[in-house]
């Protein structure tokens, strides 16, 4: 659609001279997900890979668990459109195969509290493992040390945008023998791990065994969240992981790697995966 | 409370070498955020400045506009307890002053979609247009292109907890001249802005007239938002902004710097306020 980046005037100031130019940024856009015709959400994200991207984030939020419970992914028209009547793409309703029950519209909190035990990081993990229909733990994969140092300089070369904006998010997904299956970009980081899985389940690849998930930032609760719903073993970030993502991998039994910078890294769980 | 950060056991592998050690962690735990006892949001963020956080993020929602909105904030107790019968410490309710209608539960929605044209970018400008209450158009303020390249090491050399962990967004308010007001870190970027501008909301400084805004990462439409709430007249960023981020402030009147670093930056909206 062409909406990835747009142009904007700045005025470059720098000790010693200013400039007018035009800059390249990065789109940011809202999408609309609904679901068998009902709002679910609204997220900031930048267009594109959103057929991807709406069925990802209904994996991650234990919506679906696999291709078939999608029947049919559509814009939608009307309503939703511009003010001058074109469709803004902007709204994206997803079909859910009859026998899938549709979401609590207050999906997005399942992850975060359960009844019997209020809010705290302890329930947090307890609904991930009460969702998850697809646990790494078994995953018998194991990654090089030498393979998981290539993935960065393979993700940064894949991002298209990145390089012309600076303003984007990225995930990849490599096999355990680093090879690239799916990049994907946006503004928002949990779109782009979003996108990523999207792709595998419409390629029919869930659960992600034998794969490793590289995210651009760092590895937040939520992050691993999706890993784990996914079934993907592995998930490395480039910088710092928090408590709780530590600890949901660790009850996953997803192995965590994070600060992957050049030859070294951390790992956090599960380090029985990593070949030296 | 003491929970900023913890301890994890990590597998530290470098080319030649691997260690086992000890590392230090930003923690993530939920906030359940309720409003006269009803339950409103739930976000991911590093405990503290949580009575901060939660006014902050109900200003930057429109659902209040100054301090006398706020009759008293505080942690739930019974339900909301830990198994074990201690308080969680992360249910917070906000009580309104009487007068003050309560929020939409779906509020988090207002910002992204009108019922008058559908979902899109410029329905997002004028969600926040009819919402905000404190416009930073009409703000005399101006600041130096010296004041504002000395920002970014004021706000690093007050980061406590990023220089342990890593894993910390930040967020700065200071004074035009370049005084710091105050400073907040979070595993969520949108958290950080929300502490410093409760902070303010605390202080009875809301609108923030003749501040300045500072964040460590990329200016999203979201963050635009909450400067713009706050009658902020100036935002900065570290890294890029996004095109809807630029639109946002450039219908606002808030003066948008971002790709601050070293002795230069770009301006995309308000450059006037720059004095050079």
């Amino acid at each position: 659609m062409g909406r990835v980046t747009a142009r904007r005037r700045v005025s470059h100031l720098a000790a010693d001279h200013s400039t007018e130019r035009p800059e390249t940024l990065v789109v940011e856009e809202p999408l609309e997900i609904r679901v068998n015709g009902t709002p679910l959400t609204v997220t900031m994200r930048t267009p594109g890979s959103d057929i991807e991207l709406a069925q990802g984030f209904l994996l991650t939020e234990g919506v679906v668990a696999r291709r078939d419970d999608v029947l049919r992914v559509q814009y939608c028209r009307g309503a939703e459109s511009n003010p001058d009547g074109t469709n803004s793409y902007n709204v994206l309703d997803v079909t859910l195969r009859a026998d899938v029950p549709p979401p609590d519209t207050d999906v997005t909190r399942n992850f975060y509290t359960t009844s019997s035990c209020g809010v705290c990081g302890k329930a947090s993990l307890e609904a991930v493992r009460l969702s998850s229909r697809h646990s790494p733990g078994d995953d018998p994969t194991s990654v090089s040390t030498a393979t998981l140092t290539s993935l960065p300089a393979q993700l940064r070369s894949a991002q298209k945008v990145f390089a012309s904006t600076g303003g984007l998010h990225a995930a990849a997904l490599f096999t355990a023998d680093g090879t690239l299956l799916a990049v994907r970009e946006d503004v928002g980081r949990h779109n782009a791990v979003d996108k990523v899985i999207g792709w595998a389940l419409e390629a029919d690849r869930i659960p992600l065994c034998g794969t490793v998930l590289l995210v651009s930032g760092r590895a937040s609760f939520e992050l691993t969240q999706k890993a784990v719903m996914a079934g993907i073993p592995v998930l490395a970030a480039v910088s710092a992981p928090s408590s709780l993502a530590v600890d949901l991998a660790t009850q996953s039994g997803l192995t965590l790697v994070a600060f992957l910078r050049g030859d070294s890294m951390n790992v956090y769980s599960r380090a029985d995966r990593i070949d030296r």
